[in-house]
């Protein structure tokens, strides 16, 4: 299996969320066991010689992939939720929307202070969720050891905005 | 590592999201590797002799655990979301509330006629979720192999919801 393999298996769907936007549905991908084998094995062959002690995954579809390289990784599994989901006490990240503003969350007690971390989410566009996930571990005195994706569309420069906090992987390129 | 370590690991938290709601938080034993690894592991030895073709995990929190699961024993993974979320066309499933009623969907092409699915939630309470889950499957015409959960509240008797449509598995009963 290729990577244009992985690539051909996920659908574009015109005009969602919103006219105008091309999205990129990895539902496609992640429904044949194969592709979904192959995603998976090919970040934790990326990742499997770091040090990684938790994957962090950004909800919701972060967390199909950070879940199963988890697992894989023999890591744990920590989730970054959006606002007043997670029942312990938090710490809460803004970013910026198109219009308006959004939160994301991190327990705080979820990341020890210099423990290793691969920040996992499926598609890397502006890297505005990933910005924010990233000061949450920031502020919790833990390392980012990458950033992963599946798909990265390089137009949008979001690898810029998040390199100053760790190296950025992505599996495709669009 | 026994079952009580587990049931051990999952914090209670008291009065989330509400008053009087004693929260499961299954994020402490999730971000812990070596029980992240044995709940999956549990899960994939119930139900790796039985033909499966998709894991369904349930959004949000089914994701992390169904990811992991279909990673293990090599099916495909099919989400479903709330009203929405998914970008191609979709059945709908409503299903009620305290107050009110909400939705959940799946894409009306992610499952082939006579598959057999394992639908995966964190949790199994009064079982309005997975049963809006099992519903869809059903009007997509697959099979239900199972339903399975890490936890089970005992009392709110949600098994008795789900078993006319399948099996329940739970790791942890409470």
């Amino acid at each position: 299996m290729s990577i244009e393999d992985i690539k051909n298996s996920i659908r574009n769907v015109p005009d969602f969320p919103k006219k105008g936007i091309q999205f990129k549905d990895i539902t496609t991908a992640i429904k044949n066991p194969k592709i979904y084998r192959e995603i998976i094995d090919l970040m934790a062959q990326e990742f499997g010689k770091k040090k990684i002690d938790y994957v962090i995954g950004i909800e919701a579809r972060g967390f199909i992939l950070a879940a199963a390289l988890a697992y894989k990784l023999g890591c744990g599994f920590v989730p970054v939720r959006k606002a007043n989901k997670l029942p312990a006490q938090v710490l809460t990240q803004k970013y910026a929307l198109e219009y308006g503003t959004d939160s994301l969350e991190i327990h705080a007690d979820s990341l020890e202070k210099g423990a290793n971390v691969l920040i996992v989410d499926d598609l890397l566009a502006t890297g505005g969720t990933a910005l924010a996930t990233a000061k949450l571990v920031k502020q919790l005195e833990a390392n980012i050891a990458a950033f992963a994706f599946i798909i990265e569309l390089k137009d949008l420069n979001g690898a810029a905005t998040l390199e100053p906090y760790g190296k950025v992987f992505s599996l495709i390129t669009w």
